[in-house]
This record gives structure tokens, C-alpha cells and sequence, in this order.
């Protein structure tokens, strides 16, 4: 077997493994007893290190030498040693104490979270959280030392490749300067309508509605499933893909927005090539990539008025809420600057994500240590949004991100925010007629665009490319704003 | 770190992945989309070969003979060296390219199975089933050179350790002599009353009344749940049981006796001792001793009259069934000859376990083909129940087991039976009053005292030891023929 074909084993059993640890991840927020938790921590763990002990093998290095001298002629499998070789370098460029130390940290740190957070208690929250960060900075500064690029820059790789933090300043820069007059600007003009609450919404029904929508988006449901948790995913693997969503029985909005948000991360996964499958080069783009495929239909589709115009019997004959087209698109658009991140809305969201964005890079640089996070966010918050939370817990406790060392994550969800604007902004430009096919609730040719341009490319090629080619212009910000002061001041 | 700890490290993370598949194979019974079959055997694959690496890795060799060398003084970490050390042997005394040439063609011949059952058709079945008995002659003919033993009993030591056809073959022989002119004599007295059909029984109070008794018997949920499959099992890890069955809605007796035979295999997975968890000396001590567990709740108890009168007011109330006690009785306790081994009674049972323990031995002998087994199941059925299958889907083809390999595993049932009988006539022995438990519905004292017996001694001592030391006397068909003669001759 040529080196190349070794690496291609290698990594399906990787990728084998790495299944095996989705899976007992939904299971563990769906299914497990409580009495589980030990049990499964040990099995995730032992999985964990043997996926790195795979990828660590000094065989792969040598493998990826002789095959990057002589690489293959076939595209997708030259871009597939490529991505072998960014996910080798990631797991090789830090010592093992480390990764596992992080592992025993990040779990113990969810813990502590999980109890601190409900009683608003930082003090016994803020070691934990500490030690996390600490042992960031170390993988971090090893990352960077190895791929000679700046720390921050060696977290955002893991999450979104080859993009560095000067970048996403970049684009992000026009947020920056327009999110907190926009949101003023909207917040002067509309009367903010929640969503529907103090009704009596059954959970089955909600579900039903749900179905029907993930059914008209084209969901594979031999290829996945619908199930509640507390903190609404989308896990599984490509062919058995596990979405799961929380509802609120006085309130149908949120549940309804989170599955179509979820289907969206769904319908990527399963529109991933077949043919690649178990490979670096078949896996998802980025996080932003993924962020955009929910935010696409989340944002873009299912707050439009054609959309609520096909949605408006459904929610009659499901729920039993008889509302005009122009009630729900107010309830779906409604602003308001809220505390917590997970419940904004699109035009308040940057928000949240750039002060994150602030933080973390302090944080890793040591500029800022985790006891003076509740005074920064506080500052932050202020600055970005105009309000400040009274508590930790509607603060810097609220994300769970941190807790396991997810750091480098949060631009992810607004750059996701951009480029679902660009791909919207892409289709009417090319006279495709997504508002048409969203009043029919024919969604079926959406789908099949997203699967063209986004999906079935996988990882060929870099981000960048990727969103040149699907949207015909590189990634800004431009798109993104135009895009909401049309629909909030329009 | 000395070689006993370095092979206790192992052997946790050893357990952590069979962990992972056997909540990987709950999940693929109970939740997993169709088409997510694939992907599942290549997880479960993954798995199973790392396993099988770790287990091999020639240090694990040195650390045996060095630990053995040397000994530990404790009793249970001796114990857990000899568990050690027999997993090893099984592990490391086959080829590798058998032990993954079996599971392929496994799983082809489930595969087979399940649509060639159905519609009768045993050509189709023959060639994947003889491929199947081709690989388990190799690796049993490996393992019996190892282990210097005869090639069956090679099989039979990996669900019976230490107990060899031989040994088995003498427990037997008294039933093997009584059990034909039993079946007649029962059935010459008594008038079949099956199960209860033709009601509607709704799932949900169906399983209502399965917690109920779950509950009784001292399940700890906490630890465990129960969910449907088509063939029920008890799947998952001590602290996270997964347990399954299967609701007709035209009968309500059937998965009421399954979940307490369910129940049984899972309070004795929750009841194995916690400070030998993920060693081998924390497991359960065989299958045979497994069966006693779920066998004794099911035949000794579930069955008896004293605890149909506890279980009386509780079916009226769920189920809305009035019935006396007699009539309880008498459909709880209904003999027949049939020809479907999962579906038979306490007294019969034995009649296919004989069988199946002769048609193995001469097809592991190549004294007999797969060809010739339609033919060698009739005359078998013939002499053991008097009754023989016009349909291989009746016949040989209606067990799953041989499919993957599962030889030397049948005999495990009727050894469960005989403990089982011997454990609850040394209750009554010792003046524990079994039957007044049971009519109370006051279980507790009944798990408690199984608990200590057999649960808390997982893999302490052999299996005879842990009979004689348990029930006062050495494994023996007399007194599970005397209960069978009580309760059907009485």
C-alpha cells in the first residue's frame, strides 16, 4: 500500500472513531441516566486518547512526508493530504499531557458551571475556569510556536482554517463601527413583538410542525432524527445524522426557529459526498461554514415574508394560531437588546460575538485574567449594546463554550451570519427565485443550490475560495448589513 | 508502575471500549435511522479491532507473566489477574485475520438471515451460515491448540469458562433422560391456557405495569432505563443498563415476563461491585450464571402463585384485567410443544437447548454440514418434543445466534435454569421466606440477598465455586427437574 492509501486508512478509523464519540455525545444529553455520567466520561476519554494516539503515530508523519513529495494528481485527493496534514498538525503540535489535562479541566470546569451558574457563584466557578484558560495558553502557545503564527491564531485554526485574527478584525471592522448605531437606529423605529407566549403550545404538536418543516426542507429522516435536550445540537455523523431542539410549551417560536437552525446544520452533513465519507477532505469546511447553513435557513428563509407566508396555515392547523402574515413576520423580526447571547436576535447577535471576540484574545494573551471577566463584561456589554447584566450568571457564566476550552469559537456564529447573507444575496442575484420557492414552501430547490455550492464541495477547497465561488464575491461584512438595515430599516 | 498495574491500566480501557459498544449497539437496536447501518458497523469495527490491539500488544504478555510471577496477596486482585490472563488467552490464541474475517462474514449472514428468514428460504441462508461454521472450526481448532482442549470446548469457554461439553454433558444427562417423558406426562394432565389474547392492552399501560415490578424488584433507574427493540435485551454498562422489550397489543403476559426477565440480567449488572469496575474480575462470572439471574426472577418467581397474588390488583389496575389468581397461574405456567425456542416454557425449553448442544457439537466436529441441518433439526425436534418444523423458518433457521458465530453459547440457557432452581430452593433452605416476599411484593430482601450471593461476587471464583458457595451444593439437574415436577406434577 502507498503512503498515500496508508493515511486514507488511517484517517477513516479515525473519523470511525470520532463517529463512535458523536454518537455517545448524543446519547449522553438525550438518553443516559444520570448514574451513566462516570461511565460514559471514561468511555469518551478512552476514545479520545486513542484517536490521538492514531494521529501521534510516527508512522502518519512518515506517511504524509512520502506522500507530499509525491502527491496525488486527483483534486480532491491532493486536497484531501492537505487536510490530513492540518488535522496531523493540530493533534501533533501539542504535548499529550496537555490534551488530556485539558480534558480532565474542561469536564470538571462543565461541572462546576453546571452547579455555580443556577446560584450566580463566581467565586467557586471563576479556579475552574481559570485552570481552563491556563492550560489554553500553554497548547495555544505550543500551536503557535508550531505553526508560527500568533496563539489566538492557533485556537481560531482548529475551528475556522487558515483564517487568523487580524483577518476576521477585518471583517468584522464594519460591525464594529455599525452594529451599535444600527441597533439604536432599529430599536427607534419598531415596537418589539416576542414571540407568541402564554398560550398553551403541546409539545407534540410543536414536534409535528417541526417535522413538517424539516420535511419541506428536504431532511433525510433514514438518515437522522429529531429528540430534545436541554441545549439543542445537531450531532451524529453524516448518514445518521441527530438534531436535537427544547420546547417551550407556553411559547412555539423559539422551538419552531431552532429546528429549522438545526435542520440546517442537518442538511449539510448529510449533503456531505458520500464518496469522501470517513476522509479530512469529506468533512464540513469550517464552523463558519456550518454556522452558515443553519443561519441561511434560520435567518434568511424562515424570517422572510414569503416563508411565514406559506408557514401561516400550518401554524393554524398544527397550533391553532390563527395570526396574519404581517403578525408573525413582527413576532420572527423582533428586536431587543437582550442579555444572553443564545436568545438575540439577528441584528443584536454581532454584539455578543464581537465583545467575545475582545475578551478571548485577552485572555489568551494574559491581557485579561478570568477574575476580571465579570468587570470586563460588563464594560462590553455597555459598550456594545447598551445594557449590563446585574449578575455573573446573565454574564459571563451564561456560555458553556469556555468551560471546556472551546476558545477561538465565537466569530464562527457571525462570520456563519455573513456568508448566509452572501449565499441569500447570491441566489436572487442569479435570478434563482428564493422568495417564490420559500412562499411555495417549495424548498426543495434551495436545498439542492446549497448542495451544489456549499455541500457537496466539502473541504476541497479553503474557506475563501469556497465562498468566492458559491456567492461570487470574497467574504465582508457588506452583504451582512445591507442585508439587515434592508429588512430592520427598510 | 508495576506490571499488575500497567495490565489493570489496559484492561479499564480495555472495558471503556466494550463500553462504547455496547451502547453503540443499544443505540443501533433501539434509535439508530436505517441508513445509519453503515456508518454503525464501521464505528463498531473501529472499536473492536482497537480492542483487540490493545489485548495483543506483546506487552500486555510481559506484564502477565511478570505480575504472575509475583502475584498480588489480595484475593480479588488474584482473581482479577486469572480473569486477566483468561481474556488474554482467548484474545491473543487466534489470528487476527479470523477474528475480522468472522465478524465480516457475520454480519453478512445476519444480514442474510434477516430476509431470507422471513420468506423461508434457506438456500440463500446456507453458503453465508457455512462460511460462518468454516471460521468458528479455524479459530476453535486454534484456540483448542492453545488451550489444550477440544475445539468445542474452546467455544464453550467463552460464555462458560472452565465448564467443558463434557461437564455439561453429565449435568445434562438427567434431563436429557426425563425431560421427553415430562413434556408427555404435563401434558397428559394439564389443559393449556396460553397467554391472554384478543384484549387490547395499550403500550403505555403495558409498560406502566413493567415499571411497576421493575421498581419492585429494586431497578435502580437512576442507572438504567427501558426502551423497545424487536429483540429484546439487556445491553449497556452497570451503571448505565440498557434494557429492552418488545408489546403486543393483543397481549400483555409476554412483555410482562420479559421485562422481569430483563430486569433480572440488569439488577445483576448493577449489582456487580463498584470498586472492581472496568476490571475483569468486576464482570459478570459467566452467561450461564447471567441467565440464573434473569431466570430466577422470571421462572422462580414471576411464575409462582404467591407472587401472581401480589401482581393481581396491579394488572386490574393497569391493564383492566380481573383474572384470579388460578387464572393467572394457569396462563403463567401453560405448557405446550412449540417449535420456536424463545417462545417456549420452563418445561420444554431444555428440549431445544439439548438439541442445539448436539447439532453444535457434530457441526463443530464436521460430523454434520450446514446443508444437512434442516434435515438433522427435524429428526432432533422429533426425539426431544415430539413436534417437527415443516419450514426452516420454524426450524434451523429461526435463531440468530450461529449467525455471527455465537457457537457453544446455547447450553448457557439451561445452565441459568438449573442455578437458577438451586438458588431459590436454598432460600427456601435457609428459611427465607421466598414465596411470603413474593405475595408481599417485597422484593428488596430478594435482590439483597441475590446481591450478596452472586452480584457482589462478580468474577471472585470460579463458577462452581460461586454455585456451591450460593446454593450449598455443586451444580446438578435435581433440583431443577424436582421444581419442574412440583410445579407441573404437583
Amino acid at each position: 500500500m502507498n503512503a498515500y492509501d496508508q493515511l486514507s486508512q488511517r484517517f477513516d478509523k479515525i473519523s470511525q472513531l470520532q463517529g463512535a464519540q458523536a454518537v455517545l455525545h448524543w446519547d449522553m444529553q438525550t438518553q443516559m441516566p444520570r448514574g451513566g455520567a462516570e461511565a460514559r466520561g471514561g468511555q469518551l476519554g478512552a476514545l479520545e486518547t486513542l484517536g490521538h494516539d492514531l494521529m501521534t503515530d510516527p508512522r502518519v508523519a512518515d506517511w504524509l512526508d512520502t506522500a507530499e513529495a509525491n502527491p496525488p494528481e486527483n483534486l480532491w485527493e491532493r486536497a484531501n493530504l492537505r487536510e490530513m496534514r492540518r488535522q496531523w498538525r493540530h493533534a501533533n503540535a501539542v504535548e499529550s499531557r496537555l490534551v488530556e489535562a485539558l480534558a480532565v479541566a474542561g469536564t470538571r470546569c462543565g461541572q462546576v458551571w453546571q452547579t455555580a451558574r443556577p446560584v450566580n457563584d463566581f467565586k467557586s466557578y471563576e479556579p475552574s475556569q481559570a485552570e481552563v484558560f491556563a492550560l489554553v495558553r500553554e497548547i495555544a502557545a505550543q500551536k503557535a510556536a508550531a505553526f508560527g503564527c500568533s496563539p489566538y491564531d492557533a485556537l481560531i485554526d482548529q475551528f475556522e482554517p487558515g483564517m487568523g485574527a487580524a483577518r476576521i478584525d477585518e471583517v468584522f471592522a464594519p460591525l464594529r463601527a455599525r452594529i451599535p448605531t444600527l441597533i439604536d437606529e432599529v430599536l427607534g423605529r419598531t415596537s418589539p413583538l416576542g414571540p407568541q407566549t402564554g398560550g398553551i403550545f403541546p409539545i407534540e404538536r410543536q414536534k409535528a410542525l417541526g417535522l413538517r418543516v424539516m420535511t419541506a426542507m428536504g431532511f433525510d429522516f433514514d438518515r437522522g432524527r429529531l429528540d430534545i435536550s436541554s441545549h439543542p445540537f445537531c450531532g451524529g455523523v453524516p448518514d445518521d445524522v441527530r438534531m436535537t431542539t427544547r420546547y417551550r410549551s407556553d411559547s412555539w417560536l423559539p422551538a419552531f426557529q431552532g429546528i429549522v437552525h438545526e435542520t440546517g446544520h442537518g442538511l449539510y452533513e448529510q449533503g456531505l459526498p458520500a464518496k469522501w465519507r470517513h476522509q479530512p477532505v469529506g468533512e464540513a469546511r469550517s464552523m463558519g461554514v456550518h454556522e452558515s447553513q443553519s443561519l441561511f435557513w434560520e435567518m434568511q428563509v424562515a424570517r422572510s415574508k414569503p416563508f411565514l407566508q406559506w408557514l401561516r396555515p400550518h401554524v393554524a392547523t398544527e397550533l391553532g394560531v390563527e395570526a396574519t402574515v404581517e403578525d408573525l413576520y413582527r413576532r420572527a423580526t423582533a428586536v431587543k437588546r437582550g442579555l444572553i447571547r443564545v436568545d438575540a436576535d439577528e441584528v443584536t447577535y454581532p454584539a455578543h460575538v464581537l465583545m467575545r471576540f475582545e475578551l478571548e484574545q485577552k485572555l489568551v494573551a494574559g491581557e485579561l485574567r478570568v477574575a476580571d471577566l465579570p468587570e470586563a463584561w460588563r464594560e462590553g456589554m455597555t459598550r456594545y449594546l447598551g445594557v449590563a447584566p446585574d449578575t455573573d450568571r446573565d454574564g459571563c457564566m451564561q456560555d458553556i463554550h469556555w468551560t471546556d476550552g472551546a476558545v477561538g469559537y465565537f466569530p464562527s456564529y457571525t462570520l456563519g451570519a455573513m456568508i448566509a447573507a452572501q449565499l441569500a444575496s447570491a441566489m436572487r442575484d442569479s435570478d434563482f427565485d428564493l422568495d417564490g420557492h420559500a412562499a411555495r414552501g417549495d424548498l426543495e430547490p434551495v436545498r439542492a443550490w446549497l448542495l451544489e455550492k456549499i455541500h457537496a464541495q466539502a473541504s476541497v477547497v479553503e474557506t475563501d475560495d469556497l465562498i468566492v465561488a458559491a456567492t461570487g464575491r470574497p467574504l465582508s461584512a457588506a452583504t451582512y448589513l445591507a442585508h439587515l438595515e434592508a429588512r430592520y430599516l427598510g
